[in-house]
């Protein structure tokens, strides 16, 4: 029996922010699964900043195709199995994207172990904290950061889920943790988290606020943003500072000749700064272990996530845009049954 | 008896390019020597790009003090000795700038070893192949850079001698290397030291230059220009590349605010470069071993230098000026006497 489904597609390309017009949700028939094939039911999925890029094709990954479903990372329950890897009820993970229903041949679908994912860690960790954000945060900070103890470390979008995660993570090694957020709110969440300070970077001066939150200077900048705050943070760093290019989400819908950028290169040579970005599937054989490492510090409760779920299929091309107004506290995920 | 100098000063602090009138030549009377002091002679004094950060105050070394002598690398001879380690006769480099004598205890003073300096090695090439823009070539290509063989190397300023050495190298390691330069005698020089294909960027679409010259894209940007023709790098990077931030010399003689960096930072991400600044100074302990490989490159005709001389003291300032307009070619040193 067919199964009707909902997904969103690429309906135009977005030229600046996206907008709702940009998107549009179709209603599908899925035809029966085959031989080898299992058809998973969305929990949730997820909205992340970083898929921006695909929409305008000028992204790592090829550009997405017009009417093509929007991608993501998404939590499900295996309804219907004709593999032998899968029977229905187990809870699976994989990147089918805005979408109620999928059909695979179980390629890329991993099935959530029960005897991990339990009291403190839920299954939507495995596309938040343990997927590809808080992977993000591992990798980022631990392989190009390289915190030592005692060093100073600034986080942009301290609130978010890459940097939340990034912060406690850089607590842990025993570093000075300054987080930049957009709100007082988020910055007493953030606080909550256990950073030492946190400022609010609307209607700040950001080289004399980071100055006044680190007057030491800064070992490592762990930057989702970009651009002014990313040139800001420069003019902060000590000698043989390290910046992760993490993100640069407030370029991400800039057109190429609209890039704000950096302005203070030549610091990299008089405080000998090194400035180096990821894409963190290159570590994709280390995900296991950090996972694993990653789990065990949330069931100690020394590592917290926070998510920001809305309801419904239909919201989420509404949630994708608000991450560009720094709506979210958290990981935005969308709950779709 | 007192000896009769001259040495220029720091009459008036730049704004923007440095004139003339931002020097002053003064005529002194040095003192006799002192017990352990020794009298230097100035064979050749250097003139540096980097220097013209002091100038200014915003550079890595304090700020040069108004009415103090400019700070260079020079070659002389003793002239006289109080100090058993120095005899007169002995070829020696120090740091004591743009004048015709120096008094010296003899601190940071070294001997060049006549058994090395000698055939194609001249004395001048301890403040050029073998000096600091020669182990900011070695340093920063190999210890940041790290090629590979085959991989492709770009190199900006490909005709001053930070860069043709750098190309050098670069090529004794199995590298394609291209090299960016201001005219077409620049680029036949430094094809005629074995880079690959060189361009001259004057007039020149940066991006789609760098792309016709390396389609396959770049691994190692060794970069002593910045502003556009670093971002134009940038969009020609490879996966993984390396940009070596040895030199800014577009942005010296710009105010902070008027500094022009880089635009394009999400390609950080995309496509996983890094990009790391040095001053060569944090390699100390590693000079001499490296500045006895490069001699015997030198002996065994593998690695050649080339020297831009000008006669008389008189000629520092506008010599130093010059480099801004890329007229030197090869490593610009005064002849003293």
């Amino acid at each position: 029996m067919p199964t009707k489904a909902k997904r969103w597609v690429l309906a135009l390309r977005p030229e600046g922010k996206p907008k709702v017009e940009n998107f549009r949700l179709e209603e599908i028939e899925l035809p029966e699964i085959g031989e080898h094939e299992i058809l998973i039911r969305t929990e949730h999925h997820s909205v992340d900043p970083g898929m921006r890029g695909r929409l305008s094709g000028d992204s790592y990954t090829s550009a997405l195709p017009l009417g093509q479903t929007i991608d993501s990372a998404m939590v499900g329950v295996v309804e219907q199995s004709r593999n032998e890897k899968f029977k229905p009820g187990d809870r699976v993970t994989g990147g089918f994207g805005w979408v109620t229903h999928a059909i695979s041949n179980g390629r890329g679908v991993q099935i959530l172990p029960p005897e991990m994912y339990h009291g403190k860690l839920r299954p939507t960790a495995a596309i938040g904290v343990l997927g590809i954000p808080g992977l993000t945060s591992y990798f980022g900070l631990l392989d190009l950061g390289r915190p030592k103890e005692g060093d100073t470390v600034l986080i942009s979008s301290a609130a978010g889920p890459v940097g939340a995660t990034a912060g406690q993570i850089a607590k842990m090694k025993g570093c000075k943790v300054v987080g930049i957020a957009g709100s007082k709110e988020k910055c007493d969440y953030v606080k909550g988290l256990g950073f030492d300070a946190c400022f609010s970077y609307r209607g700040a001066d950001l080289k004399a606020a980071i100055r006044e939150h680190c007057p030491e200077g800064v070992d490592i900048y762990f930057d989702n943003v970009g651009a002014e705050m990313l040139d800001a943070a420069i003019l902060n760093m000590k000698e043989h500072g390290r910046i992760v290019v993490s993100g640069q989400v407030s370029e991400y819908n800039r057109a190429d000749n609209e890039l704000v950028g950096i302005r203070n290169v030549t610091r990299f040579i008089t405080h000998r700064l090194r400035m180096e970005g990821l894409v963190v599937f290159d570590y994709f054989k280390q995900f296991r272990e950090a996972q694993a490492e990653m789990a065990q510090w949330i069931h100690d409760g020394k590592l917290t996530y926070t998510e920001d779920v809305s309801d419904g299929i239909e919201g989420s091309a509404a949630a994708f845009i608000g991450l560009f107004e720094g709506e979210n506290l958290g990981r935005r995920l969308i709950k779709v049954s």
